[in-house]
């Protein structure tokens, strides 16, 4: 068995339960060692295996339609589907994305990355399908992480009611990317531990044999499905009270027994869920044990687990730790995270407050709600979220937090392009989705001490705050004085010819430019515009006073970001600079190392040089 | 018994029933007679005041919280705290707001306005009442229609796994704006049809004087209040599969019942839901029949419940009626509503098509995730959602949406001024929030006609549209000749020495402006940029050429509106006509009629003429 060897699922067909096993073992170890080489998401990939070649065996791609939700598990799709030899491009710039994306294969059904959509796009699907007249299965593969998701509820309550025909496979680990929270995920684990489910891993199959091939009447049918497998399974309520069936919890690692309950099921003309329990890290000793520091992982040794290189200190760690020393002496302070305590830098919080940190499973909306009723009551909270999953919030930041001017604090993590795992995660649209939100002051570090100054700021006034910055910055050459106060942009190197405008990491950028101008004999300045919103108008006017080219940079998207405010404030004024707005064209930025991506779009230091002097001539 | 005499909710502590039954009656009379007469909502008020009665009389607020989800149900919560006598300025400029304001009365613990937030905020809350170490009590009041948005399972899901002590009142009528759907609501119906909910409405105040006095273990309590309910009560799975404890159905208009069963609840500490059946409209004729009819109404008269003036024909209606025409030979036409079936329009298409239209619920982030998913699977959905609430699917469009290039029509009914309904019902941040999603073609009409070429033209191209338009528009005298083209601006009135650049409703503002200015002997043109994304870069620059001031006029914020992508576009050409740009504010827009408040911030016709001679002056 060779994985070059699939060039379709078709293939897959006709392997025996040996040589199945044999092929899961070869996925694994094609996965781990490309992750091990280009980093990327190892060990939700693991534990779906079997499940991914179950599921293959089962329906037919692209005809049936197989939606994994978020996407991060999809790299056994898509050696199973004609990818494999171009798995050593993953999440390379023009190779093979991370996500299912329907622009790489027609078995990509649909393209995710933001978690808890699957059901509804499925249930889109079986919609469609059924009103065409046409006829395949549609099957979502959600998490029990992503199912903390309000979108799951809104979409089961649909489905459940018109009785769709559609599957939900509900991949249970028992975690999402931190151990997982919430009422249903409790109830998910005694399920996972009720006698039907330690009974059921032999029994399933067998109880399946017993049942007669299917005659025409699909009731009967289903009601001797239910019946034979009565005593294997157990009793959900959840899913049931939404009017799914419930089949499960079945052995996610036990291909046979996961495809004779899917060709079963398939049978049955309703929404189903199959609650199938699966291992994260699955086949890697290290990712078994320590399976969310295996989720996303950078490049690292194949004999130990150990990752390569530095990517430097993270800006949320420290932030979370300075957070944690304050909250000592303020009892008002408080977090709320979204699955994500870790990646977010608030573990010491966590750990050091455990009653004060508030970690809510995959659900930003209810997260921003959380915290505004907190700060409602007297609170300060802090709530992490990354930028490309607080679009999830954008009416409860909108609507809860501003319209109230409750002093919550969104600590907006990976702003900015975030790299190779591509236009889902790019933290790109943060600035034009905050800054036309009255009140909202809006903020970009160029260090941690500056971030440090904007807590400290946002913990002395009283209106809301959002502070974007990505994981990590280089460390600049310019010491941080502070203190720091909202409005008022800092000049980071004097100049008379032109000024630089920018915010955050990007300033270094801008800074390289600054000394290769220098270098041609140019004297441009570079403003630390990190306060985004409201703009520093005193400082805008000083610059459009002399007239000297206005030169504004960001790691954003053009429409609607910082340099299209600057634009409209000196149309406004009457302002007579000239102005060139530096940022990401008007499409999606697709996957690629953060220096190639900054290249690619005229956002390295000497690309800005370039275009400064270009500014200068007109 | 008269309703001035109530300065606060502790006079009510002393009424006895009958003076309750009375008190119940004088506020029903008062919602009526002040909607007659101002417009607003009326059935959802008049289903609540005895549940508002005996909320306030076993809760002490401000105290105790009590938040009221969506919020358009809190007339009688406002005549009993305080305001009865400020109730005929009711949903008036500068008058009480016809939703809870934090900064109208201490006793608004949490402002709303849009669906399904106020478990999240009651959790807020709550949790921050333990961190503090304060003791009072935090209840959510959440309809049936809000239980269908996802933020509510978000918000269960967490206060069920930490168990906090909160309570949920489900006031449960059977519907939100519309016929209730999901499978939850098919649920909450079989709970109010079942034996015990019958036989509870006499029963459940005697069979809780019957349970002996709280002792020391409040565990030993609890489970004496289930045995002492146990034959009146039914069984819930879905609110205790999340950890809720459940009580219910109880009879909403039973004052005393209901006052018996919270005082019981509120000695346990935990997450309970208690679900209280009411009936929408009730003691108005009209309203208990056609509630959804009088859901949100215009003022009426009080004899025969008519509904006085017209406000035109509805767009949507109109546009409705339109695609409803077009899918008798599109097969592939669907439409997608979210609870608005009827008032987005649709309901010709529903009556016609019931198989191709599917009304979600409140449940905007599924709506437009299932429409991608239809449109993947060869389907044009149309997704009616009103231009604020689509606010809640802000990530969807961009990530589920734009990212895959879907030909998705997001039809965003009521943009503009919301005018009464005040600033959670404007739809203001529409063009901010779409304008920077790449691939998105953003249009705005300023007629059916146009409206009509704009369908069309959807129907013919294959990438994502969205079409804002308000409920209504004043009739232009300048004819629409056609057809839509997207990204080409039409000249409505042409002149040489200024433009002014709009689209929607006020345009026709900016034609009064014209004439008013032409009667000065001063021409100004008159464009339909009604193309919002991409700009008509054509007509921009044969305007700008001409180095006469662009007038932009929005009737949505200024920052990151119409007007600045004008000025970006300008800076980016290095055009240098002098842009002015009319539009509203950098805050929140209160209630008020839409001619007030145009007229507030300067963009009726006679100060959109006043600023164009300004422009002319510079």
């Amino acid at each position: 068995m060779n994985l070059s060897d699939i060039s379709s699922p078709a293939a897959l067909k006709s392997l025996s339960q040996k040589e199945l096993q044999a092929l899961a073992g070869e996925i694994r170890g094609a996965i781990i060692r490309t992750v091990a080489v280009n980093g990327g998401h190892l060990a939700s990939n693991l534990g779906v295996v079997e499940l991914t070649i179950a599921l293959h065996r089962t329906f037919d791609c692209p005809q049936d339609k197989i939606i994994f939700d978020v996407g991060h598990q999809c790299y056994a799709h898509k050696i199973l589907t004609g990818r494999y030899e171009q798995l050593p491009t993953l999440r390379k710039m023009n190779g093979l994305s991370g996500f299912p994306r329907r622009e790489e294969s027609p078995c990509d059904a649909y393209s995710t990355g933001h978690a808890s959509t699957a059901i509804s796009a499925a249930l889109g699907m079986a919609r469609a399908r059924d009103m065409r007249g046409e006829d395949y299965q549609v099957v979502a593969v959600v998490g029990d992480g992503a199912m903390t998701g309000g979108m799951c509820y809104e979409a089961l309550n649909d489905a459940g009611s018109t009785q769709t025909p559609m599957m939900v496979v509900l991949n249970d680990n028992g975690m999402s990317i931190s151990r997982n929270v919430g009422a249903l995920s409790g109830q998910l684990t005694r399920l996972r531990m009720s006698r039907g489910w330690l009974g059921a891993k032999k029994n399933v199959a067998e109880a399946l044999n017993r049942i007669p091939v299917v005659g025409k009447s699909l009731h009967r049918f289903f009601q001797r499905v239910k019946n034979g497998l009565r005593n294997v399974l157990v009793k959900d309520r959840f899913f049931t009270s939404l009017g799914f069936e419930y089949f499960g919890p079945i052995d996610g690692h036990d291909i046979v027994g996961m495809e004779k309950v899917f060709r079963q099921c398939r049978k049955i003309h309703k929404p189903i869920v199959i609650h199938v329990a699966t291992k994260k890290g699955m086949g890697f000793a290290q990712a078994e044990e320590r399976p969310e520091k295996y989720h996303g992982v950078a490049p690292f040794e194949l004999e130990n687990g150990n990752v390569r290189g530095t990517e430097g200190p993270s800006l949320g760690k420290q932030a979370g730790e300075y957070i944690t020393a304050l909250a000592e002496n303020r009892k008002d302070i408080c977090a709320v995270t979204a699955a994500m305590t870790a990646s977010t830098g608030f573990s010491s919080f966590a750990a050091r407050f455990p009653e004060r940190l508030f970690d809510v499973g995959i659900a930003e909306e209810h997260a921003v709600t959380l915290a505004a009723g907190m700060a409602a009551a007297g609170m300060r909270p802090f709530a992490a979220i990354y930028e490309t999953f607080l679009q999830r919030a954008y009416d409860q930041v909108l609507e809860d937090v501003c319209l109230q001017r409750l002093p919550v604090c969104l600590m907006m993590d990976r702003a900015g392009l975030g790299g190779e795992d591509g236009p889902t995660h790019h933290g790109v649209f943060g600035v034009s989705m905050l800054r036309p939100m009255p009140g909202l002051t809006l903020l970009a570090p160029r260090c941690i001490e500056e971030l440090k100054g904007m807590i400290d700021w946002f913990l002395r006034q009283d209106g809301p705050a959002a502070i974007r910055y990505p994981r990590s910055m280089a460390e600049g050459s310019i010491p941080y004085t502070g203190p720091f106060s909202a409005g008022h942009w800092e000049t980071l190197k004097p100049g008379g010819e032109a000024a630089i405008l920018a915010s955050s990491a990007i300033l270094r950028e801008c800074l390289e430019a600054a000394q290769s101008l220098k270098n041609d004999g140019i004297n441009a300045a570079v403003i630390n515009a990190s306060t985004l919103s409201p703009l520093d108008e005193q400082t805008l006017l000083r610059l459009t006073a002399g007239r000297i080219p206005l030169v504004t940079v960001e790691e954003h998207c053009l429409a609607g970001g910082f340099g299209s405010a600057v634009a409209a404030w000196c149309a406004k004024e009457g302002a007579a600079a000239p102005i060139a707005m530096l940022g990401l064209p008007d499409r999606f930025i697709p996957h690629g190392g953060r220096g190639q991506l900054l290249q690619r779009y005229g956002l390295d230091g000497e690309s800005i040089a370039r275009q400064v002097k270009e500014a200068l001539r007109k």
